[in-house]
């Protein structure tokens, strides 16, 4: 049987819990590698993922004989099988966060389990953990991020549409090797940059805009996330100061990021200064990055957990005029023992692209 | 008060319910315009929307005096505030295939409500019937798909990779003034095109290649879903006999497609017409379009209900010869009283792209 199911079975075995229906595709895929829609059951007889016909071939290319996984076609399991998949288990583990008040009502019919229990994130809170493997897949996202960057450095013209960019930054990911972008990539020019959730407009780049660029790509189904601002033309002086404290809180959350350290304590650090000079944290200053491009850990000050060596988070302080401007700096880091590796490595300093073309423009 | 929140009001009223919590965004959206995070409450004494400071200022703009919504930011939300939005209420509906069942227990603690009441999909049940306006802005989302697939018609050549042409799908839809694409487009060449679900890939466009493109945009949130199989360079003789079949089929579906049609009836008779050739139809035929590219009416041999005025929908069959390759044909329909209207109207006959390169390939 594969580790990561082994260490399922022994975790709801510690709950009291004899069987668990996994239905998050993104938790069946940590499991068991397999990327489709079906259902993973752990019964007390053996592993048993339940698929359809779109995916059964791919399923059963990927799963091999140490996987110890059964794989069927839903058509071939009648309501009689559901009903015996968890004959003599008295309580079953269920995803109380993933799955519908319909469906869990559903299940309950279906499998007839005496007991579905809530699992509390079990899954969830395991992936915050990452292996080697799953390090170097972040990493290999992080380096694609970083390379998009800087093609971007280049491409990047006054007169462009953000749109144009945020259409680049997919076509570079997708022609380099990435499955996918991790989110919808986020480039907010002038005042849109004041939205910290602004998508891609029709809008043109200007002179002396600042451009928020928040963007990652997929990479084997793992994520990345970076944000840098930077600026058209030249940096205007409004900017300098908040441009200098986002990133020397940025800079101080990296040095305060490592194993041990209080989420809630590093999140209102970074809150304190901001307030110091009247500004807040509008929105949290991070959250894990994984299978999922926003997973556990959240950075906030409403998480009182700790940093543990293994995860990979982000760390984006951000500070939002409205109706002026934004600025946001946002690297994915690895915490280790010692203190964080940052996964995204460009430039954070002042960029400033299509130079030559102020005078142009002015 | 807006209409369509009035109507809602009504309906829960005649099910004894004397509020409702609107979880679901493109529920929110599909009765207030509305497009952001956020929940939409129908107490008894207003409609109020609660939303984040991410969205409120947009929110604000959309929300005139006529919709009666009254918005707030989350953060004047008191605990107490929550336990009173439904006091003296009996019954409190839901969307029970919404949320989750962690929400719902939440909810429950939040809400202090005296019962949360499933409400079995009305909102979606409403949504399947278009209004005039919805039904203007699904047809501007079906002209955009028809005009990209004449570009796509010039665009495409042997040699070029799928991705290259899924890439070309969007930003052509993006350069056109769609807001986004209504799904993943799927390109599948040759063998790929065997797989009904199948993602763009890096494979290049062969000579004699079926290309089946399934594609579609969202304009101003409305969807559109249309797929053509096409061919590059010529059409294999092995292939006519299957697309022929997929076109009666799908010919004759539209000819089915009316008010008061039996949608498994229209769904078993193109089965058992593929059935007389040995094949069989092994996805649904179609689905609603609207707000969601995938909503109520599911068209498939499960569904006993019948086809209505002013449903919009998809009429796709096809027939997949595993390894080989696949025909798929769709049409987003509009359903009337004495018959069905193609929203994509784009041609249905063999098509060959890059018919001169046929020599040079072979």
């Amino acid at each position: 049987m594969n580790a990561k199911i082994k260490w399922l079975r022994e975790k709801i075995r510690g709950l009291d819990m004899q069987g668990m229906i996994v239905s998050n595709p993104v938790n069946v895929r940590y499991l068991t590698g397999i990327n489709a829609e079906g259902i993973l059951l752990l019964t007390r007889k053996e592993n048993i993922y339940i698929t359809d016909s779109r995916y059964i071939e791919d399923v059963q290319s990927i799963i091999t004989v140490d996987d110890g996984i059964n794989v069927y076609n839903f058509v071939d399991i009648s309501s009689y099988d559901y009903e015996n998949f968890f004959s003599f288990c008295e309580n079953v583990g269920f995803e109380e966060g993933y799955i519908t008040y319909a469906t869990y009502k559903n299940y309950m019919q279906k499998y007839k389990a005496n007991h579905l229990e809530e699992t509390e994130g079990i899954i969830e809170k395991q992936r915050m953990i990452k292996d080697e493997n799953e390090i170097e897949l972040i990493k290999k996202a992080c380096e694609l991020t970083d390379e998009c960057f800087k093609h971007l450095l280049e491409f990047i013209k006054i007169g462009m549409k953000e749109k144009t960019i945020s259409y680049e930054i997919e076509k570079y990911f997708l022609e380099h090797g990435a499955d996918d972008l991790s989110f919808e990539t986020i480039v907010a020019s002038g005042s849109n940059s004041s939205k910290p959730h602004a998508k891609a407009t029709e809008r043109k780049i200007q002179a002396g805009d600042p451009i928020t660029i928040d963007f990652g790509c997929k990479y084997k189904g793992y994520c990345s996330d970076m944000t840098r601002t930077i600026f058209a033309g030249f940096v205007p002086e409004k900017i300098r100061p908040i441009y200098d404290l986002v990133l020397k809180n940025q800079i101080q959350t990296a040095n305060d990021m490592k194993e041990g350290a209080n989420i809630r304590i590093i999140s209102r650090n970074v809150d304190n200064d901001f307030q110091l000079y009247g500004y807040s944290l509008v929105h949290s200053l991070g959250h894990g990055v994984g299978l999922d491009i926003h997973e556990l850990p959240f950075i906030s000050s409403k998480n009182d957990n700790i940093l543990k060596q293994n995860m990979v988070v982000t760390n984006e302080p951000g500070i939002y005029i409205p109706g002026e401007f934004g600025v946001r700096i946002e690297d994915t880091v690895l915490i280790t023992k010692s203190g964080c590796i940052n996964l995204t490595k460009s430039d954070k300093n002042y960029i400033v692209v299509d130079e030559q073309s102020k005078n142009k423009n002015e």
